[in-house]
């Protein structure tokens, strides 16, 4: 496609989306304040100055804003999207027509998390040298062969499973981040950013009042402590099930009502699966629901539920609105399922608060420059993001805050290393 | 328009639509027990059994299954839109051709707040005994005017005010009661209801993470402490400001940061004005805000913030989603206003959590068959729902909620009596 | 009793523990910000020149401090302790001799509650023009005959209920001014001052951990409300029981469990009753009561607890510290009693905390500039503290704690004017 | 000393205290469900039967259930007084009157944390198996001998550093457990315990509310975030400073206001200083101080205030209540300070929730039953608490609070495992 004269070349779905597309970049921009920090840093120090970069990411405007910082510091970014489903057509355009960036994504066609043969080629012919690869697939496939590549950044939790995996084997050729291996996404995604986006998903969707709800949430790990402390602060009765009795007892401390699920189905008004375990909710606690209770899988798997025992038990099922169906049972009860008993993170993730976006994405920048400077003093295997980073990151958001904190004196400095000896 | 083979008259806009509105006042049914409880008693004892109403209101799902209670229960009842406004045409199709109510409401046409003479013709040559008057204006009118009258109900604080004014000068011709001053909806919608639609509001328009976030609350009555206490439990710093002085030391001893407008301007990330008065976000506040700063008028009139003056002093402004305008400000400072700085509770109202409206319309269902029961017996002034109503609505929210409370023995009763003496 | 040359009359126990107690109420005043800032006042404008009051009421250093007050401004005052058990005698001591104010009371002798007729005969013989009187008796029997008093100050509710009673059948001789009915007191001492209060009385007496405790709230007034806040705020998982079904609800919707007592009696760990009923706990709770359950009297009246069935049905009980008592039942589980059923309020008066301390007694000092000012014009009436009062308290309690807030400017005082109208 | 016929070697103040020290050990049993369970199956297993254990510790009620429940389970155990300023008369004279443990334990004499070399000859002397040895010292001299000691649990943080300073150069002749390094301690002691102990201990010191109080929480590790939770709980305005920016965002996003000590210091009313570090209330803060501020250290080492810079730039101090001085600073202003400037975890953990001291002391017996099992297994190093041992802690915590959790099914185990492969 030409554009001003010069070819970019790209596969999307419609040019003309651009303006609402560069509408919704910049809109964005401005509640990122952290990463648009960065940039303005990136951009003076040229920090990716004549690098190649394969990214394969969900285009959205919030990873937009990502690709066109790494240009602006001087890389040579090709973007893949990494499934139809996520993809933004407007902002696929924008970042053809408004920045000159190479895209081949659409909303329409291939599935999410396979990746095309032809896609590994059209990357592996750009001849990358570090790859920002949100679910790890491009990652994996290029740590057996023979590639230009040199690092990667893999975002989702099963990218760096299976990369791990693989380590486990033989040597990666390169060194990984795995950027969800971060202290300051565990809090500001994992439990503040769930906590929100969780209860905004089910007040949203069934157009319900919080508090007084009875709230089961299962399972007291990160996300279930988010979502807890949130559903208490919107006024709901909060219940906890664990099957870890230190967790269960923390909960009990923090003024849950803890039970077992066997006694919370048929309490609950909202079940809450974060246990990252399988079936928390299966046939003895549907026998036993009250007429109304809502069901969603706020968990990062899809297995939380036991729906093929729900499709067996259950009389009929209709959808009601675009993320809710009915389900009801035999003995005329009704049961609102969010999302098809699937993770409703996934839809949440894409409306995700700027704010955690915006840290999400600083983290992948600022481990990008990390990995263009150090990959060939790493060696080759999949690390967290480094602690420097993440404080790094922490330290900008306060400022974008406008929250000063002290720093240690040089006495306090040799006293807590006298400490630690 | 013919229907099944009898004429229902409407002005509707289009009959085709009902198949989606019946689904829609369904599902909203399912979601309000207490006004279905209500329901199924009324439709036993035909409680209003050959009463002509008129009822001119937003026709909403939610306000369609009280026209359909009143139906149901014996009413000859038509329906008027109240504003253009509001109106979902889906709800209006369905309510012709499912429920065969006659109703005069589209989506276009006349504006919010006036009352069309045909309109009043219309009513009046219904002879209707029972008005259900979401503004007043109705109800206004026909206090000055021989009318067949015998009792109405009104829904807004302007209308009660309209109609107490009234009152003052002379006799109405009828018992009112205003709907809005009542117990039950004192906590659920100006406390609670408004607690959590307000966040909502500021969350869903401009895609922020609450927690973290400086959250000044103007005003703390009702509608602050509701909000206040939300935002607090979504984790933001609130601050608080207030000219009464005993409210204002309330609110820190419920540990909320009290200051000056003053002050919290140069602080704010989010503001929101529910004060009852008149500019209380103006000139020296503007001058003051951060970049970035959320403005919004989260009370009942819409003179909250000084507009004249921000559109003088401001350099530019364009409206960057449905809700949310931007307002550079000539030092480049960017603030964002909500709804345009009118309050946001009309567009929360119609988007109200579905158990606040059940509580609003079970109040006036049951306000209804006081007045056709007791009409005769009332002076003609304007009432608050009647205490007895709203411990009957909360009972019976109670019992949809499965709670079971105590009742006084024989003896406590006795000793309460004692005391009272 | 002699002083420095002149004659203090007086009736104490021992003139030597001044120095302690002087000790005392100074750093009692240190904590009484509000209270100090009106006596500097006061001192100015010599507020009470020559007036001369009779004060019945506990001799502590709290109550010193607005004694010291009144006549640094000019009364000519007289303390009588209002019952042994609340004498402190160190600060009877100092008031005699570092104040050199007349005191009759000592910590041994008369009982609480009873007005020795010696002490009338002696009240009366001061010819006081203003009493300060805790419990109301020494003004009810005054406005029965012809006294030189021209108006009074009572405290407790019991001693209003008394003086309206009064009322009920003639006119009083004078104005009264019932202190605790004032906004500042139910924000400060009925929500705020006893929910702390009653956490800490369980939490020391019982040396347990609130967290994770299942804490039962027995009505959901203001100090229900106030207790509930605090055990949740202090991490116990919170019921609550009502009878009020709008009070009930409410209480759902701020997220505690609602339940009735016969349901909560058998889950419980600890009851604290401030229902302003009678046997709220009586015999078919105490056969559910867990091992180890905790019951407290929070209320006002000794009445919440039905002690007699609880005698008779105990197997045996023993006192284990100086406020808890153990009861065995006849099958072996064992109930733990603050304060004997009765209100623990009484001796949590004694230790509230200065802060509500000192609007209590500023709330008293300026009702009595009030009264002494106003007596003439006033009818002979039992008076709520004058809304103008409450107000100067909040407004020095924000300045004491360094808080600034708006005053309405002109603008706005005529916009809420033309809305009142 | 001749008891019962036998002798009972001890050294104690006075036997006669035996009945009182009887009653407060029986009364803390019944607060210490979780060592009562332990109890009753060690003595069903005999679990120590013949084992030789020293233990020098606190001789508090809490500690007297620990050595009864060894005695009583087989073991011959000998107490020592780990120092005069914890030892309760009462429980010395009842361990020996009524259990026939040697105690040698008094409250007046031998400093706190220096171990008299008769103690040490006296201990070995008995040629322990086991030490149970609160502060490490009887451990790390025992640990570079030859002695029949083998294994030991030390209790403070401070022991276990010194014995692990010395695994560093050269083998321990045994294996340590930590008990403070629990998973069941972090939440129960070190986040919630002392929470709720630290605002107990100010307001109880100082008389206050803690309501609409400025709490600076300096710090916001395990113990800042109890101590943080607490005062919001308790409706304080709770500010945070750190100098981790990770840890100062996330406490930003929990909704406490975060901000410099430079800033805090001029606003605070009450500080608790929670760093770990030195001096970080220091010089420039003590200029800023308000009038009547509060400063209290609730760490864990003595050094977090300046002292020694208090000492010289204030005019006066002197001592107003147990716990309090009030120092007068050059410019008037009052500060007050507690405990000295040292840390209030002493004065506190004697008075900590008996709930709390129940986990510390299950923890105790069973790591003592776990290192008499397994010490032939266990190289000679430092260990915490085994997570086992931790998870069996809470299990019988959650029992005792009448909560049942679930368990994993078959299928979700292979799940799990699955999972981490």
């Amino acid at each position: 496609m030409s554009i001003h004269g010069s070819v970019v070349p790209c596969e999307i779905k419609d040019l003309s989306l651009a303006e609402a597309g560069k509408r919704r970049i910049e809109w964005m921009l401005q509640s990122m304040p952290v990463l648009a920090s960065i940039r303005k840093q990136f951009i003076k120090t040229q920090a990716f100055s004549g690098v190649r970069i394969a990214a394969r990411l969900p285009v959205t405007a919030a990873a937009a804003n990502l690709v066109i910082t790494l240009r602006d510091s001087g890389a040579k970014i090709r973007v893949w999207g990494s499934d139809a489903h996520t993809t933004e057509d407007d902002v696929a355009a924008s970042l053809v027509k408004d920045y000159q960036v190479p895209v081949f994504a659409t909303s329409v066609g291939h599935d999410r998390g396979e990746l095309p043969p032809l896609v590994l080629a059209d990357v592996l012919a750009q001849a990358p040298q570090l790859l920002v690869d949100h679910t790890g697939e491009l990652a994996a496939t290029a740590a057996v062969a023979q590639t230009t590549i040199q690092s990667a950044i893999v975002a989702t939790r099963e990218g760096a499973r299976r990369l791990r995996t693989l380590a486990g084997d033989r040597p990666l050729g390169f060194p990984v981040v795995a950027s969800h291996r971060s202290l300051t996404r565990r809090v500001f995604y994992s439990r503040i950013g769930i906590g929100q986006s969780t209860l905004d998903a089910v007040s949203r969707s069934m157009n319900i009042l919080i508090a007084g709800l009875n709230v089961v949430v299962i399972g007291f790990g990160k996300a279930g402590r988010g979502i807890a402390a949130r559903a208490k602060g919107l006024g709901a009765v909060v219940m906890v099930t664990e099957i870890d009795p230190i967790r269960a007892a923390e909960a009990a401390m923090e003024g849950y009502r803890v039970l077992s699920m066997t006694e919370a189905a048929g309490i609950g008004g909202v079940f809450l699966a974060t246990s990252s375990s399988r079936n928390v909710i299966g046939r003895e606690h549907y026998d036993k629901l009250r007429n109304g209770a809502i069901l969603a899988n706020a968990g990062h798997s899809d297995v939380e539920l036991d729906m093929g025992t729900l499709a067996q038990i259950a009389g009929s099922r209709k959808q009601i609105r675009s993320e809710v169906e009915e389900w009801v049972m035999r003995d005329g009860r009704r049961i609102y399922l969010l999302a098809g008993g699937r993770s409703i993170r996934q839809a949440m993730d894409e409306a995700l608060p700027a704010s955690v976006l915006d840290l999400t994405f600083a983290n992948r920048a600022l481990s990008a420059e990390y990995l263009v400077k150090s990959h060939e003093s790493l060696p080759a295997e999949v690390y967290g993001v480094p602690l420097e980073i993440d404080q790094q990151v922490a330290r900008l958001k306060l400022e974008a805050m406008g929250i000063k904190i002290d720093r240690l004196t040089v006495e306090q400095e040799q006293y807590l290393a006298s400490l630690s000896e």
